[in-house]
Formats: C-alpha cells, sequence, structure tokens
C-alpha cells in the first residue's frame, strides 16, 4: 500500500517534505548551460536535465521520502524531455525514492485508463506480456469528470499505487471555481467528499487509502478543513518556498501524528543555490532541503503534531 | 485566428467532423500487428502507430477539417510513443490538417505556461532563438485551477493558436460535480461563463474567441442550453459514435450557419475496418467519415441551421 510505505517512510526519514524537480534549462547553472549544444537543442536539454536531477536526488535522496516530477517542464522539450522525465524517475527509484509523476492527467473512462497504464502500471503488448512505460509509483489527476475517470487509476490501489486528486489547489485564482459553493459547501470540499468516497475500500495500515487530495499549502484554513472533513484521504500539500507557504501555514493539515500529508517545494530547493553564493547546485538543495525539513517538523512540534 | 480557420475549413469541406486519432496496437488490423517486434516493443509500436496513423490521415484528409490526438494513447508507449505523437502531428499539418492536441492540460501558471510552450508555442532556448516541441493548433485544457491556469494558453490566441476548456464532459459521470449546482447553475454552466469570459478580447471576425469549451455530444440538451448561454465560445463536441450520441443529438449545439462547433469521432472511424468485411482500415475510415458528415449535415438540415 503506497502510502503506508510513503509514511513509513516519512516517519523513518523524520522529514514530511518532497522534491520537487521542475526541471527546465533556465534553472541550471551556468556552467552546466555552457555546454548546452544548441546544433541538437532537445537531445542536449535531456542530457542536461537528467545530469542536473541525478545532481538534485543524490543530495537529496537520504534525506526526503519522495521526488515529484512535474511533466510540463519535460513536455517543453518534445519526446526527448519525455525521455529524461523517464530516466530521472528511474534514477530516483533506484535511489529508493518513492516517485510522484505530477501529470494532472485524467479523461473518460477508456482514456483515463491508458493513462493509468502509462504513469502507474504497464502497457500490454501484443502477443501477451507487457512493458511499463513511466513506472512511477503516484500520479496527480483531476477529478473534474467524475468516478468513472477515477476508477481506472483508483483500481491499480491494490497493486500498490496511488494518486492525488486536485481538491484545493495553490494557485491564487484557484476560488475562481474552487470556493463557489454547492448548497453551502464549497467545490473544493465537495470534490473532497468524492475523493474519500473514491478511496473508500482501498485504505492501508493507518487508515489512508490509495485516493489522495491535493490542498494547496498556501490556503491553510481550508487544508485545517479538509483535514478534518477527509480522515482516509492523504494530502500532497504543494506551494510551499517560492508559491509562499511556510511551515507555520501546515501544522493543522497533518494528522495528530504529524502524518497523512506530505509537502512539496520545487524552486526553493532546485534553484536554491541563485541565493547561496559560492555552493554548488547539489549542495545547496541539500541544505535547502534541510531547512525546510526544520521549519515544518518545527511547526509540527508546535501543533502537538509530532509522534516520530 | 484559429477558429476562423477552423470554421472557414469546415464551410469549405462542409463538414463539421474531425477524427480522432486515439491510436493503440489493440485496434490496428491483424497484418500490420503481425508486424509488431517484441524485441523492440515501444520503437515498434511508435512505427506502427505511424504507419496507421498515416493512412487514416491521407484517406481522410480531403474531406476532413481536423484531426484530434488523444495523447493518452501515446503515453502508453513511453517516449517512444510521444515520439509517434509528434511524427503524426507533423504529418497531418503537411496534410494541411488542423490539429486539436487532446490532452486536458492544466496546472498553476508558472506550468501552465511551460505546457502552452510544449504544445502550442515553442520553447525558448539558451542563447536565444526557440524551438517546437509539438506544434499543434489547439489544445484541450481543464479549467478548475481558474484563469491563471488558463491565461498562458489564452494569450497564444493572438498567435494563431487556441483551446478547449473542459465545460460539460461526454462520460458516464460527468454529473457528478459537473451537474451539482451553484446558485440554481449547474458547475458546468458556470464553467462555461468563466470560458466566456476568459476568451472576451480574443475574438475573430465570426465571433468566436480562442478560448472553446468541451460539451460532450452525449448531452444534447446541456449542449443547447451552453450554446445560448455562450455566444463567443467555439465547441468541441466529442462523444459521437462508440459513446453514443449521434447526428440527432447534434442540431441544436450549432450555431444558426450550422458553425461554431466540431464534433469528434474516434473508435467510429478508425475501428470502422472491424466492422466492415473485406475493407482496408484506411477505405473503412473514410466511408465511416462520409457517413458521419452525412448525418451531421442532415442533422443540421432539420435543425435549419446549414448556411454552407
Amino acid at each position: 500500500m503506497i502510502f503506508d510505505t510513503l509514511f513509513d517512510a516519512v516517519a523513518q526519514k523524520r522529514n514530511p517534505s518532497v522534491v520537487g524537480l521542475d526541471t527546465m534549462l533556465d534553472y541550471l547553472p551556468a556552467d552546466m548551460l555552457a555546454r548546452f549544444d544548441a546544433s541538437q537543442p532537445f537531445e542536449s536539454a535531456e542530457e542536461l536535465l537528467v545530469e542536473f536531477n541525478r545532481g538534485i536526488i543524490d543530495a537529496t535522496c537520504d534525506i526526503v521520502p519522495a521526488v515529484k516530477l512535474q511533466i510540463a517542464f519535460y513536455e517543453m522539450y518534445g519526446w526527448q524531455g519525455i525521455r529524461a522525465y523517464q530516466r530521472s524517475i528511474e534514477y530516483a527509484k533506484q535511489k529508493g525514492l518513492i516517485v510522484i509523476a505530477d501529470a494532472k492527467r485524467n479523461d473518460i473512462g477508456s482514456t483515463a485508463a491508458a493513462y493509468a497504464k502509462a504513469f502507474l502500471g504497464s502497457t500490454p503488448l501484443p502477443g501477451g506480456g507487457s512493458k511499463q512505460a513511466f513506472g512511477a509509483d503516484i500520479l496527480t489527476v483531476t477529478g473534474y469528470l467524475g468516478e468513472d475517470g477515477i476508477k481506472p487509476f483508483a483500481e491499480l490501489g491494490k497493486e500498490g499505487k496511488g494518486i492525488f486528486v486536485l481538491a484545493k489547489t495553490s494557485n491564487p485564482s484557484s476560488g475562481q471555481l474552487q470556493d463557489q459553493t454547492i448548497d453551502g459547501v464549497p467545490v473544493y470540499e465537495v470534490m473532497g467528499k468524492l475523493i474519500e468516497q473514491w478511496g473508500a475500500g482501498l485504505e492501508g495500515k493507518r487508515g489512508y487509502s490509495a485516493v489522495g487530495a491535493v490542498v494547496g499549502a498556501t490556503y491553510p484554513e481550508q487544508g485545517e478543513r479538509l483535514r478534518k472533513a477527509l480522515p482516509h484521504t492523504p494530502f500532497l500539500l504543494p506551494g510551499y518556498g517560492a508559491q509562499g507557504a511556510t511551515g507555520d501555514d501546515l501544522g493543522k493539515t497533518f494528522d495528530a501524528d504529524g502524518l497523512g500529508a506530505v509537502v512539496n517545494a520545487s524552486r526553493s530547493i532546485i534553484c536554491a543555490y541563485q541565493k547561496m553564493e559560492g555552493m554548488g547546485y547539489a549542495d545547496a538543495a541539500r541544505k535547502a532541503a534541510l531547512d525546510m525539513q526544520t521549519d515544518i517538523l518545527a511547526s509540527l512540534q508546535n501543533a502537538g503534531r509530532l509522534s516520530y
């Protein structure tokens, strides 16, 4: 059960934070960028993205439980970018990390089934057998299409996979639809309750199901409200760091043990070197990840929600 | 303005239908599948998918204005599948077709900007210059995150690109969230009105903006309601054929000229050969596309909405 594995790793590493590999060429240090080969731009981008990610993974894999790879930044570099995505996932898994593919996929049932095979399962081949495409552990998905767009993903919960469905997103305009109310209940909570329902029967030993929710760390009040309303739903909390959320915002979005959620930071980790003069990008990322760990653990301590 | 171009092509070809290239190995004729090379499964899949798509494109490019490629089916085959996707788009464009990338992308602003570059724009390179990744004309996106997830796509309207945002989807469980009401207005219409608003200022000569809506052909009443409520929003109507919608369902989802919308069919076209004994897959697809054209034009005629 993937969220048992994830929260075991959180407790063991004493760290509920996730490093977001939202890697694009703009974020690379000058000495790496100097090796960019304009004659084969996307092939060169692939190699540089993989090299950069390996550096971040090597520098943080002993202190964080998971990485999250936002696929948009890789799709910018065409199929070569997607090959970088696949290679980065492979490397992270070799290093013992849990991999969250952040792709916000969803569609009607038959198409959702294809996405589920691509990201979490494996693809059937003619003549029998199958082959894994991306092989992530957890995928972010959207829930606007309702249950039949979720089922093909949720069913893989029994095979050790999981999803985080968008409930309350971290961006400034998320309230435009999500804060409107249906019979007095905000849309993000209506979605949250659907998520809780979609996960029923897929719970692991800690009571969390294979169907989680994305809850923006930038909206702590809504996070607290959802934490109370959705006792079986594990949370992914994006928006820490560059998007403005701090540890203070997060304590009450965790359960009584300081579990049930992981916090993601991307730019504030992978671009930390830009603010740490004289430090390489990998060392800077490690330092930023350790600072983030300290900040979040302090917040959990203050909220009386730290058992590990 | 892409929707001017699209509706000009609809009128010129007398056909508001779109062929959906939801191609996966399962759909290929036995003689093609027999050439599958299990020693290089995804490379072999790439070649077969491209070959199959070229056959469909060659057989239909003179009678349909556009193709729609559902990316989930390509992602199943990893980066090689994505290379097949890119090659298929290139081929369709060479043949004069408008290309709709059906990927339902969306995310927070900075990430949405990366998706917009990947699918519709081009990717900036170190040292200046840029390179196109997928080069589609129109992309399907989701609107759950609100305006700042839409802006990076909508801005490309000025550069001749467009989007279709999910309003009312074609699947059985779409009502689970979309039919719930906010102050008496169903969520799909609340979303529709946001879409209309996001497109303001991006209208072309026919009055349609660069920000369109996905409206399931399987829900004709909701389609009619949205057609009245959203006068500047072009529609993509999926769900014809295998999902159950027929021409009869569609007349009132078009404007008075039989424009303002395109209808997509995927399996009923690309797998038509399975029901037409002795006919090759490409010829069968052409026949199915012509039958679909006849059916939809008759429906527009009956609704008094055919000007071309």
